[in-house]
């Protein structure tokens, strides 16, 4: 683990200059993410992060009688949202139950209720509430019984369209404005490249790989150092790794964007009471939010950033021939991996 | 990071008996293989696992001066691959070229090799191969000029489905037929009602999620702690959970299998030095292969038994309405996440 | 054009029973979908269609200075859609705005808009009235200009996940029970087989094809000769193909369902003036609505029902080898294609 | 029905200039195509069309005892490739087994076989050359049984990932390159407008409406319309409008293309016998091949530069507000659907 900045950050959730720890065994990773840092402390704003939502998911398989029941118990609980949420809310003072999609396959019903759950990431809050939910649901619809507490339609660590469609996690966006000469100086690219090879690798390779939901070149790398150093369940950056970078040459500066719509993070629960976590959250700030879930947006916009600086720094790399090989036998003696 | 079992594994690559070292922040994880470790235990051949195929990838991205010339120059490539196979090898003794994929965009070439890396799971070899070949065919092959060493394509740490149809890393199946009497008495279900639900959960709610190519519950959980306690590059857990679980009612006897297409292991390169990770493959028996590559074999089946364990109980539990609730009330006075 | 049936249909839409008309090369389609409208007759209440949700979408793309107003004027936007629905409803006075999504990446924002649109299928109505709010926006929203008067999140004929899970065209499910005598004598197979083919093919079949919300055997074929007979755009086709089918062994009987959540019908607008459509129309029942919207939704249930009679005609088939081959020579000498 | 054009084609397949037939209810698709088709005869090589592969598919399924006999029994097929050729050979003349891939599922077998069919489309072809292939199987290797004659690895009408990346139909590049002169003055934009546009839409909006394997505007309507005048199984636009349209700014001149990997078309076979599908068959020179397979691969390339002037022709227009509207208003007092 090292720590690697500092990072300028502004937006909606944080003004801050902080360096990030990031865990991993691929230690290239480490001057790639410094020298996307190095240029947000060179621009005024820094990186922008703007956090455009967050929510928690949980989906549960109910059986239905046959089609018509599955459509009448439907829209009693939609009719019945209030009922729900309050079932919810006595859980948990942290969770809030804030929104309910549904899906019918014949006489089945997938339920996905949304949560909000405050600075933690909410796996368990989220089950805790689904699982009286689904108590309160089997007690007073007739013709519905228990089909799974969990239905997939979640969806939690799995390759899915869902999460980024109707939310998961924060959904966060990370901007930078590069100005050209910094763009040559320290990127050694142009504005030009940049963006035409994130048409070509980010979105049409990841057309052809028949990806989903999909458009950057390494956004798993960074999450996975980042939550491994603050004690996240890592395994959420299966869903954290489909998001999107956007790169524009405006007249010669580099407008460079990673948006994340599945980051799950929390600056509480599960793994955050490990003394190093503890130590590199007190340290990122996370644990001093002025109301419920500053810390874990905090965090979110923190990734959001430390995403935007490795991905940035790989691209530019990458329009230039054999770079990324030289680079890399320089700080390791063997060639980087992973993207 | 805990010591779970002793699995009983059998098939095409190994016949042991051995436990397997899972780090997480997720407790549960724990007993959760635990228990399907315990039911291969009981059964003749216990977890039979078959790998059925194994090559690490890189794509490259080139750029044709148009569509008639990226084609002549796609034949000429494969006419040639003996030339582009003797390229690959003089990069290191332990990689060998052994198919080629194109796709082509417009002018655009997508080119994906397939390597054969020892056992290492090749992230590097492949790179410095690829690096070398993009010089081969750029020196060679008039009309055609740099992309990108990487065109996502491969594609690395990223959900799509090239993966899982083309391979990457290990294809592996793991297969458990546990009697009756078993599903009864360790599993507290029926062989119907884990059928059941994996129809419903694994298949239709996948499906409705839009999911790609995946079907399964939790692999990545299980991924993410083995991965961890063996040095691997963790980020690969995104299309590792790319796998799909069958579960079949054989007159009350439960046939459940996990296929995990895209493994991707080693057993050494990166994060391989580390004391415990050494500690940890030497004690799997993964560091005295008889032959190149014996070692990335043996733990690539491993991780599959180990999955199918931690799947099938997680399965399970949840055809019964509160015990996945209970039984992490009881373990950690909280639920488990994610699943 | 051959008219098939008839089938009996029961539902929240239609009590019915109806011939329904079907244009195609593929000949053996009709004896297919007369088997399972010859088992709709056969079964008191028919075919159970149940009409869940209807909605016609279209997205613009509006590009803002950069994320922070991007977000910003989303916020304004949805605090606004009464007046949003007030400048849809005054293009058309079937048109009704009644939901909005929005997407953004980086400082671009997709914005989906939902709408009602009575008997037509509401391409049409859609794109006028989101010209109109697109000009609403760009004259109210400051830092926010044009992008695209379509942006590909609506999403008309192509191939994705949107569709199903926010909702495009009528979303029914189709659902028949067959008792074993007629699953023996009229489908020549048995529940258990027609079950268990279902999940393989349609279900594990269509995730290793790496397909995106699809699972089944070829509502295309129904789907398309159903749309020419009735004057519908037939492109359509291409997001109705993505449904569902799921088939259960109760003991012996067999539960039979196709849930279609992307079907796009009009009984009015483009190619409904033709005199063949229109006295197809009107033999379906589909021009004397007593409402609103009656002549769409009797349509949707109808195309459903219609595809549940080719698809269940075909899995049965298929459980029996060589019976799909046998089938076909007989009637055209050639066998048929597409499944 | 309309002719359009006459379009000007070059290329690996043909040299042409000739109109084509499209039959469509929606009206402004005819002088839409007729754009596109203007500009490809203002241009030395008009559109130039690459013919990169043809294959037709069939996927059966078969279950094996267990993985290890599944995985023998590929291996035994595979070493065994001559005779499958030899068995699917003898089922007609004009099919030819040239490629077999395999998905392996727990002990289900996925074998999809790739044919060349001549000038047919060859759904019964691949049909018939798998029965006999299913029927040599299942005599000659043990431990396997019948699972289904189409195991939906295929894939026919249904959208996947799988034949983008094996193959299935024809995969053809059509490109031009559109001087800046007549891009301002025919198509009233700019290269640079065009260029973006495709990118937000085409391709980020696809990624973010969970699209798989699709990247273009509206592919599916130009499809049916040539797909009806010309006597395809128009419901294999639902694979064919899969498929990736780039644009370029090259200096003012806009470099466009579309990438169409799953074109299914045949010249004779199904529905080909109509009277009016024979005269535009021969009006389009699709009759007279020297050798066999001419005609179905002139059909694709005129499919493809069709698609093309059409596609082109709407992206165009979408970079004016208010453009679409104006022009569909002026064409048939109701604005375009589909795209």
């Amino acid at each position: 683990m090292k720590w690697v900045g500092p990072i300028r950050i502004s937006g909606n959730v944080a003004e801050t200059e902080t360096a990030v720890p990031l865990a991993t065994f691929e230690t290239p990773l480490w001057p790639s993410v410094a020298r996307g840092a190095k240029l947000s402390m060179a621009v005024a704003r820094g990186i922008v992060t703007t956090l455009v939502d967050e929510r928690m998911t949980r989906s549960i398989l109910l059986e239905a009688e046959d089609g018509p029941t599955a459509f009448d118990a439907v829209r009693v609980l939609r009719r019945g949202f209030d009922q729900l949420r309050e079932v919810a809310g006595r859980t948990s003072r942290f969770v809030e139950l804030i929104d309910l999609h549904h899906e019918l396959v014949g006489h089945l019903i997938f339920l996905r209720f949304e949560f909000t759950t405050g600075d933690a990431s909410g796996h368990n809050m989220a089950t805790l509430a689904a699982d009286a939910l689904m108590k309160h649901i089997l007690q007073t619809i007739p013709g519905v019984s228990y089909g799974s507490i969990s239905g997939n339609y979640c969806t939690d660590k799995k390759a899915s369209a869902v999460n980024g469609i109707l939310g998961r996690g924060k959904n966060v966006i990370a901007e930078l404005v590069v100005p050209q000469a910094l763009v040559s100086s320290v990127l050694k690219t142009t504005a030009e490249r940049v963006a035409t090879l994130n048409v070509r690798k980010n979105l049409l390779g990841s057309v052809v790989a028949g990806g989903i939901r999909t458009a950057n070149a390494h956004f798993a790398n960074m999450l996975l150092g980042f939550y491994l150093a603050t004690g996240q369940d890592a395994a959420n950056i299966v869903e954290g790794s489909q998001g999107i970078t956007l790169a524009e040459d405006r007249d010669g500066d580099l407008y460079f964007s990673c948006t994340l719509p599945n980051l799950i993070v929390g600056s509480v629960g599960n793994g955050k009471s490990l003394d190093f976590v503890e130590d590199n959250l007190i340290a990122l700030g996370c644990r001093d939010g002025a109301q419920v879930g500053d810390g874990a947006r905090r965090l979110a916009v923190l990734v959001a950033a430390t995403v935007l600086c490795g991905e940035l720094s790989l691209l530019a790399a990458q329009t230039n021939p054999g770079e990324l090989m030289r680079a890399h036998v320089r700080i390791e003696r063997e060639p980087i991996s992973g993207h």
